[in-house]
């Protein structure tokens, strides 16, 4: 494909996303190019449009975003060994060193020198092509349809929370926030076995769409009192695990108070403050676990065997759908209708 | 119920089992009357009814048999505090010190003062009624059935043998033996998220059975070879996790063989003998982890909410039922008809 | 010894002590009667003595004090199998039950119904003698002192603490606060093979004191800066585990400043408020595991092995010596003499 | 350097090793050249030297064997960026592949990819110049010998055994085989503050050299009886953990034997058999776990930490010395004088 081009929506400037003419990247050796397929908006894309950076990151130079994603092998480099094209593929899309300390230790996500997918500087894959490193990509079941494939990497968010968390087969879990990433803990909790699963959100539609994903029980903020539900759902011991996906402040603070003596916590969303008062006495004297929960490491080959055939239909949290040339759409519709949105998926390849 | 009597099935000698008017146990301050529903019949109730003894445990004295139960509460001891009279429950057999290093250590299953039922000097529930300490009773829901409450406690040794072997959502499993606790593990690594269950017999009937019991793959040895079907399922990389059930040294050796480079093996089954040839060049380069399993720890409460609701109906390896009356037809039935007979209740209160 | 009487310092209304004859204790069936000898003084007794209760656990009528202890067995109840009259013995203080879901699961420090030394409403051991159930008793080995002995429940805190923050041999470990607790948990880790073990104080005296007990680099808060001093110790790595025994939010907060991407913290301080701000962006982005410690579990075999023989000597946290009679002196000199008081030993029974 | 040569003790056939001029290895950009300091005799090269193959493993062509390596850095790829010329450093000597399942899984020492030192078909160390990949070579700390930083390599093997056998401060251990494996394993679980370590062998010398090691207490078998001497030590409760590297079926035997209930097993010697028979009943009785280890991960930076200022001198279990051009002589010494031969240090550079 020398010389060949695509079509690739770029964030030239804050909130302004226009269609490009790209050079379509040549696989090296070791990768494969892949004919993108599906795409999932997630939240870090949302804010990198309208805030240009997140913590430390920065959007210094146009840049392609898109990082949950599904396509068809085109081509493949000298030396891979275990892809061949035709094959449909999901995208894991952190390239880490394999070398330093984290790497070594198989906590790859803390790699510092991770090259992720539409995280500054690297692009992402709101168009038509991207080139992967083989170990980086995941032939799918043939049952399995693109926009599930494209949601492994949400779930995998889900999978490796309630990894930290050691969820045990019959626990009980309570789930704070019902987005997209609430929502594929829930399935990742329900298919591990989790018996009572309680979704705590302030939308009431949120709550219903939960129901399909795997809980159990529902708490509405604007309604119900967390400490009363609570008590009613678990005849007052708690939950065994508590995980926070809102990023709010009084989540976290709900979590510490949700758990049984000698209960867990996974934290995954991002409060808007850095800093959030935590309950520490409670911490103590109930011997609490609390574990931090930083994007996923070697949960690909787990979370697509557990997608297929699953009970649970992921693509349950697809709101909305939108061609490549609506991108721009897709991220105003996803900032100005919160409440009806949950996961919108973009197809630079068309549908 | 002062002077009151019950009946109960008494293995006198040797094969031979007649039914005695006994005088009803009287319940402790911390214990519970119960009025047994339904017993299963456990391949140790077998062993000791053929044999007289199991390892260092031998019956000396006329003993009643079976430790498989559920009942409903009749009375209650002076300071009970959990439980109350017309609760429908499941009852844990085995009745630890709480005070050796074991119990200290949470692994209770090891405490050598266990007083378990039906294990020799111990009676066991083949009889109207039995006093057990309060926490080893444990409610049921409405749904459950007193045969699923009974099976709780073979599923405790499925449950305890996944928790050995460190199962994951998403994992493979091939287990060794598809008898009632081979069942029964397969049914407990389906809830806990296990995709490809291999079950392994030598019995097409209980393959077949298997299959309701989450089982996905089968390998029968009269006609597959192990290791061809192993490749094949698993595209040559073997499974997570072994289970062995069969209580055979070529199921042992078959775990070993089957898992993967850095798989976990779990051993459930006594064989015949008690050395078995193992191979430490495979132990060693594939750096497995072997677990002996030995009854389970802490198992019921996580037991029941597995159950309840569940995907897989557990009464499904229940091949026959008798009164109590018949419990010695039972006995022979087992014994004689290995094929067709998987699980056997018997209803010590009529049916 | 019926009828026998001892001598008690009793504390009878807020800051007040009188000794007074009570009747010594008999044992019961599973109890041994213990002469005590030695006692060390903590920071929970000063804290009844002071201020009458400490969160939900209120003194409402004469209480002894006094937890951390040493003896000689003087009488042995009938059913005790493993003991006998005149060895000499540590006491684990708190009494489980051995049934609820935190015992059977092993961790029995969460055991609601425990009855503990010196907590109200139940008595402790600032007293000649004590009856105390049989698997609480430890014969201590000969070379080892009371003192010693008595030491091995702070060091328990100690030895819970970095089994909680899983420290391996040969990491880095920062230990925020310098008093008693963290002078054991420096001692605890350093013997578990931690190679870095910084200790974090503002009294330069607590500081040179925690060279001996196992502290390899000192950070003064009065004159250094965590930061700066933090990056130069370990090159800009941050450490594996930091354990904060300080009791104050800037030392939680320390914690998770301190530890490397990937590390873990354990909190064993109760700071004076109940809520502490944690970086919770910190948590997730270093993917942190935070531990909260209470008490120990299971720790007392352990415990004397690490101390028979040690390379540290324990005793020197030891900075005053009292008698019984001298037990208010010694709850005085604690509160007005922090800065030069470590730990405190009380001698019921004479030097 | 382009076109020097160095010496290099090459196995041309099957016990024969001749010193050949080669060329020196240029590094790659990711690599650096080190000039070979000092290097051990391991088990595994004097088995190629004998029998030109261990397992799958066969040497085929003319190959330099040696694997356990401290050298000087004296030249830097250029993309190399944590090393600098002039580093006295160790060497972990598998190259592994960063990107399969194991490498992700951070237990790349099971990556099937592997290039490793001294094994077919790659080339070792007893040479004066070696090309290593940058995160393969650790800086030693100034006061630490080339020796020991060579010994960092089969020390690693012990740091490994005692992590995969789950060792905490102050457990018991007995450890199969007072070879330099057994030796360095006993100093590794002596610095992570096992107390009682019981050193089993048929050699009295290798005993009285193990107690300089860790060792605490040994059994020789050639005059004691295991059972009694375990019975004796450890007051008939059995070791917590049972560590096997005499690779003989008998010591894997006894450490099943050996442990407590609830014990583990951690094998590391390769015995000449294949099959060992194991004795599952007591496998399943006492619910022990059994580690295979191999070889090491991720052990150099917390190895040179324990090894730096040890309280034990790793160079105890160096009992002869010699210059590249005696490599032949070492490897006779080491198949002749099994006895008085624990672990021979090779000079490539000149001592």
């Amino acid at each position: 494909m020398a010389n060949a081009t695509m079509d690739a929506a770029v964030l030239t400037e804050l909130k302004h996303i226009e269609l490009q003419e790209l050079g379509i990247p040549a696989p090296k050796d070791n990768e494969v190019l892949i004919r993108v397929r599906a795409v999932g908006l997630c939240g870090s894309d949302i804010h990198y449009y309208e805030h240009g950076r997140i913590g430390g990151y920065v959007v210094e130079k146009p840049i392609i975003l898109g990082h949950e994603v599904s396509g068809d092998i085109v081509a493949v480099g000298e030396k891979v060994q275990n892809l061949k094209e035709g094959q449909r593929v999901a995208i894991e899309p952190g390239a880490t060193c394999g070398e330093c300390e984290h790497c070594k230790a198989g906590r790859y996500n803390l790699c510092p020198d991770v090259e992720f997918l539409a995280t500054p500087p690297y692009d992402g894959v709101f168009c038509e092509y991207v080139a992967m490193r083989e170990d980086l990509v995941f032939p799918i079941p043939d049952g399995m349809s693109y926009e599930t494939a494209a949601l492994v990497e949400p779930f995998s968010v889900g999978v490796h929370a309630i990894t930290r968390g050691r969820l045990d087969a019959g626990e009980s879990v309570i789930i704070m926030g019902m987005g997209p990433i609430g929502m594929v803990t829930a399935a990742a909790a329900k298919m591990a076995g989790a018996r009572q699963i309680i979704g705590v959100d302030l939308e009431q539609s949120r709550l219903n769409t939960a129901k399909e994903m795997g809980v159990t029980h529902t708490i509405n903020l604007r309604e119900d009192d967390l400490a009363q539900k609570l008590n009613e759902f678990t005849a007052g011991r708690g939950v065994d695990l508590a995980i926070e996906t809102a990023g709010s402040p009084k989540a976290v603070q709900g979590t510490i108070f949700s758990v049984r003596k000698g209960g867990r916590v996974a934290i995954v969303g991002m409060s808007p403050q850095d800093e959030v008062p935590m309950n520490v006495a409670q911490i103590i004297d109930k011997e609490i676990d609390i574990m931090g929960v930083f994007r996923y490491h070697h949960t690909y080959p787990k979370a697509l065997e557990m997608l297929s055939k699953a009970e649970i239909n992921i693509e349950t949290i697809i709101t909305d759908k939108y061609t490549m040339e609506q991108t721009a759409d897709a991220f105003e519709k996803a900032i100005h209708d919160k409440t009806n949105t949950l996961k919108i998926m973009i197809y630079p390849s068309g549908e």
